[in-house]
């Protein structure tokens, strides 16, 4: 018999809401034969606060153990920024190996976008997910004083760099499109880029079926709010994929909606999904959050172990949610999720 | 009597046309008392095929003489990525350090844009022209081999960060709404990150009378096509910088009138104006590159030599042509430059 062993991360802010509601859909979309088992962990502010812990060796060893994670969003204006990101968020996905960062964006009926018309818009991001300007790597000197120096040092290596093109390519031969858009500046950051350029090309030779184009950053800024409909796959960088899917997430329906997935492609570590939006500390404990971004990250979840149809089933559901949104009146966050979950089940 | 004594770049594909455009323009619109000296110089391509040189100590010699410099564009294909943007343009900002590289955004009336409704666009981006990512810090090992690594180094120094904020905080100061945004990732990017925002606080203390607010680059791109009038002045690094302009452009009109000056403020060397956009090769030598950019980015020149009525008088004719355009049948690049330079002789 089948089980899934899950680790939750509810985290801070609309976090915890919105994470109880992805749950209350995984248990109505799965199967009576599958046995879903969770374990809540309380990382983010409070735990931080109380102890000063992030995520200590014993944390990361528990959650190993588990299948996959779903994450809510951590982070709180209390914490020093930076502390809860690096300690926990970025620290999993350098520990847990998550190289690809995977972010659809897909423009459902009915929902409203920002850009003028009705644009067709549907694609997917690979963003790398353990190199870049992400490492950490980089420092101060002379701190306060007026010759303070501060460096970031962006990692780029030929192994980090082509696993995730492979992975994208890949992606791109299994949509009916099969394109492939390599994003970087490699006009400006010439070891980067022609690092990142010279491994496209060469991985572009074995997939003679993908079309492929390269764009620099600023450009696709452009083109994502001009021509959305132009993508198909994405492959970018670290921090070129934080900036964009978020523009992407704002053009297809905002971050109420967008997911992601932390994955680690090998399963030799458990892969996190998680809401593209942050903790939301404004709008937190008010039932205002909407869950629809976490039940779409609870779909990838199931689709990366291998659960196809009840992936294709909350993706049914929210598009169907979402096509009747239109003019009703807003709804609380559980309102939405007992709605996700009628439709599952049914 | 008066003078001005102008480096002309009309540099790579459509810049020769919008560069002669912007020059018409700008020999309308000077008060006959002003003398206009230009000097015509051969940067870009071409050069670089015939001599491999971007830009040479005698060139650049040759180029301090001058009050300004009006660039229209640099890049081919021809040449490999990197190679012009590195020696030329960037070379140019670094040495004749053009640490404030303003890029106003507005959004005039009868202007398409594609977003929806009707948003108020009206802000000015202070992009820092001479650290960051930019620097050319970094490096490759092992080149071309499965263990190649490239590094790319931010370089963020207070005596760099500090300057460019006070600039931004005049600027806010100086307009109705008295706004600033600081944009960073300063919850990744912690080193650099906290440089930026501990001398943006305190700077901000001086200017008790501007109201401030600190913005992550990837919610930034949200705000820009959620919100744009919520901007006013923004102040950002290199990087974001130029990712977050084409976007602005992109939203406000498009390319096609984003104007743009590096400028050094303590006037020690000539300042640089050009559009934002490339050098568009796909549509050079056809008549249909819209000089506006460059026209508008001549009244940017104006105003930073003093002539501000000048300037004014440039954005006066741009809007009225703008405003006059929609439903009309495309002009070319030199119909275009003759209506304005008839609107601001008027
Ligand atoms: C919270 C932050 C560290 C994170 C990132 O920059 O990756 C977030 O913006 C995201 O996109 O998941
Ligand atoms: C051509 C390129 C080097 C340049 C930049 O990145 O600054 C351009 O994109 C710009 O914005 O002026």
């Amino acid at each position: 018999s089948r089980s899934i062993n899950l680790a939750v991360i509810p985290g801070d802010g609309i976090g915890q809401e919105v994470v109880a509601e992805g749950l209350k859909v995984l248990s109505a979309v799965l199967p009576q034969d599958v046995k879903l088992e969770t374990k809540e962990y309380d990382f983010g502010a409070t735990r931080y606060h109380a102890t000063g812990e992030t995520l200590t060796d014993a944390d990361a060893e528990a959650l190993k153990q588990h299948d996959a994670i779903l994450l809510g969003a951590i982070g709180d204006p209390s914490v020093p920024s930076g502390v809860l990101e690096r300690g926990f968020l970025l620290k999993l996905r350098f520990l847990f190996d998550h190289h690809v960062n995977l972010r659809p964006s897909k423009l459902l009926p009915g929902v409203a976008t920002p850009l003028a018309g009705e644009p067709e818009i549907d694609f997917v991001v690979v963003r790398e997910g353990t190199e870049g300007p992400y490492t950490g790597n980089g420092g101060t000197i002379r701190k306060g004083t007026p010759h303070e120096v501060a460096t970031e040092v962006s990692v780029n290596t030929a192994f980090g760099v082509e696993r995730v093109v492979r992975d994208a390519f890949a992606r791109a031969q299994a949509r009916p499109r099969k394109k492939l858009a390599l994003i970087h500046k490699n006009n400006v950051l010439t070891f980067a880029g022609h690092l990142w350029t010279d491994i496209f090309n060469k991985v572009a030779a074995e997939f003679p079926d993908v079309t492929t184009e390269y764009m620099h950053v600023d450009a696709a800024t452009i083109y994502l709010v001009t021509q959305p409909e132009r993508f198909d796959v994405i492959v970018t960088d670290n921090l070129f994929g934080d900036i964009i899917t978020d523009l992407a997430a704002a053009v297809s329906g905002g971050i109420g909606v967008a997911a992601s997935g932390n994955i680690n492609p090998s399963g030799e570590f458990p892969s996190m999904f998680e809401p593209v939006h942050g903790s939301a500390p404004d709008i937190a404990g008010q039932g205002k959050a909407d869950p629809t971004a976490t039940v779409l990250s609870v779909g990838l979840l199931l689709r990366h172990l291998g659960y196809e149809a009840e992936a294709a089933r909350i993706e049914d559901a929210v598009s169907a949610d979402l096509a009747e949104r239109t003019g009703k009146p807003a709804r609380s966050t559980t309102e939405i999720g007992d709605a996700l979950a009628v439709r599952v089940a049914g």
